[in-house]
């Protein structure tokens, strides 16, 4: 006597624009979708430039800060920003705004994500790590004690909306961040792509507006490629975590002290160099990735004073590792990256390879 | 100068199926999804029943337990929770098993809904009212000051898997509490099944197995079949709201004292008998209901000393009236429910008919 029922789940398609218009902020009215009420999500900082803007184009639109900085991003501040939500009014046809750095967009993403089950979000990025990498693909979460974004759900912005006009009051060491991420998706999907950031870096450091829209259009393009074959990060999404085993290593054993682009810079040269020695990646690839990341002045070394066999052990309790070895996601040649035989996305390597690496780099 | 990038976000179906077995909790070994590690969530009261039962059966299982009660349906023990389930090393590969009535169902699927952006949860409901009723449809979440329910998130389980043998060791007032919704499902989809329930009373009530097995796949079905057409709950899924928005304001009048079947059972019969004279309900259908609901021992008049005009204020602050006046979901005739002309799902009804009928239905 068994018996069963099938419940069918098709989702309406969460398909979004990343739209990148210089000024955008200055029209962005004509640019949000239709809603009953907006909540305008900033930290201070941000908040002074840019919220006063944007909320003065619209009827009825609070805006809710919270104290800049990443270690804001937790349970408590979500809690505020929702009972925010709620002292507003806000109902299921408000649409949430989230403007700022990566930190706004997981924060402000969350809470969008779970107040009354699901409210519409657009991310305002404005910084260039956010514009290409955390506004786009749906990934919200907060920080708890246990880890980072240990927390978090899966949550399709209704829309992207980036400003390129804003990287103008970003200060030039985020503009480098960012560009450690623009230089991995080089490395993963486009080699010609690499090429030109490290031949056009005087450009991009002097915030011309042809180059900063290429670099913006083509990095959001290629991140765009791995989140649409694979929204709930099961396999092909891997690729952008290239370096990224390394850095978030590298994050933990000095205490998040040291910056994420930094890390993911560090991280790439460490995993591209461990992966030619163990005979993974082509060789002569590390140079070249190394000669890109010195072009925008990011760090192909260890920071000073790093101990090799902390960043091995801060590895292995890192969630990835949580099934057995520690796994990376590396490309098999500079602007390629595939899964191997197997289907694999990802693949370990020999500890001792990876610690020889990270001390022929480590600043003594 | 303005260009686009289209995100694509093909979801990978998340059909699930509610199995139906008496004896199902004694083999449910067979019938979970592979996973490294499991956490069995629970209350203090199912864990004595059911908790060891489950573990037992599995290699590497944790069972997560929290004080019985609505009330605890909260953020603190939410975060209870998510921090077990990193003291238990859970990964993205393991699989939450809730198993309990709505409260647990909410919480557990709401703590699935949010580690590390989503894990499996199967959904084994203990409670009449949650296996035809709660356990379907993806809907988690959390109490706040603000209201119930307020935060949370859309999380499809992986599966439902329905004991209907562990109905023997529940108490009869929740047998009831689920009869209320079993009710409503005839009453919005399927007269033929209203009326079986109202004949099959004793048969029911003595738990026989024909009768339970019959009441419990009919209302899984008409429940599956509204959130099916309707995933995110924005139109044919109100048909599952009939009695409800009078039901949440009685609860929230009697301080949620008065249980939530018995404010369904009441709202309902305001509802359908306020259409009757507002011309929206066929005639005669209010009775009807009332027979199948008296039957089940289920109340159709206001509990002692309940105010009408509190019951109205209570309304209209409520979060489905944020956008203008109450509204209301309320089949045509018993068995059928739709749109009206212009596509709503739900209907605004005369203050003064809606508070005449509260009025005759009051006990003084």
């Amino acid at each position: 006597m068994t018996t069963s029922v099938r419940v069918s789940t098709n989702q309406i398609s969460q398909d979004y624009d990343v739209l990148i218009e210089p000024g955008a902020i200055d029209r962005i009215r004509a640019l949000l979708p239709d809603a009953h009420t907006y909540a305008i999500i900033t930290d201070t900082n941000v908040a002074r430039l840019y919220a006063e803007k944007i909320r003065k184009q619209l009827t009825n639109a609070a805006v809710l800060t919270f104290e800049a900085g990443e270690a804001n991003k937790n349970a408590e501040t979500w809690q505020k920003l929702s009972d925010g939500l709620i002292n507003h009014n806000a109902g299921r046809d408000t649409c949430i705004i989230a403007v700022g750095g990566g930190v706004t967009g997981d924060l402000a993403g969350f809470v969008a994500a779970t107040y009354m089950r699901g409210v519409p979000v657009v991310q305002v990025p404005t910084t260039l790590l956010a514009m290409i990498d955390a506004s786009i693909g749906g990934k919200t979460g907060i920080d708890i004690d246990g880890g980072k974004n240990l927390i978090g759900a899966f949550h399709q912005p209704h829309a992207v909306i980036i400003d390129p006009d804003v990287l103008r009051t970003l200060p030039k060491h985020e503009l480098r961040y960012g560009l450690a991420e623009a230089i991995k998706h080089g490395a993963i999907a486009d080699a010609a792509y690499l090429q030109w950031i490290a031949d056009s870096m005087q450009s991009i450091d002097a915030l011309e507006s042809n180059a900063i829209m290429h670099l913006i259009q083509r990095s959001v393009e290629i991140k765009a490629q791995f989140v649409s074959a694979d929204v709930q990060e099961a396999g092909a999404r891997a690729a952008l975590n290239f370096g990224h085993t390394i850095a978030h290593a590298l994050e933990r054993v000095t205490r998040y002290a040291m910056p994420h682009g930094e890390a993911v810079a560090c991280g790439m040269v460490v995993e591209i160099l461990s992966a030619e020695a163990a005979g993974v990646t082509e060789a002569g690839s590390g140079a070249k990735l190394v000669h890109a990341l010195e072009g925008a002045a990011l760090p192909a070394a260890l920071p000073k004073g790093t101990n090799s066999s902390e960043v091995m052990a801060a590895m292995s309790t890192d969630k990835k590792a949580r099934a057995g070895a520690v796994r990376y996601a590396i490309p098999a040649r500079l602007g390629e990256f595939s899964a191997d035989t197997e289907g694999n996305w990802t693949r370990p390597m020999p500890d001792d390879v990876v610690k020889g690496v990270l001390a022929r780099l480590s600043i003594k």
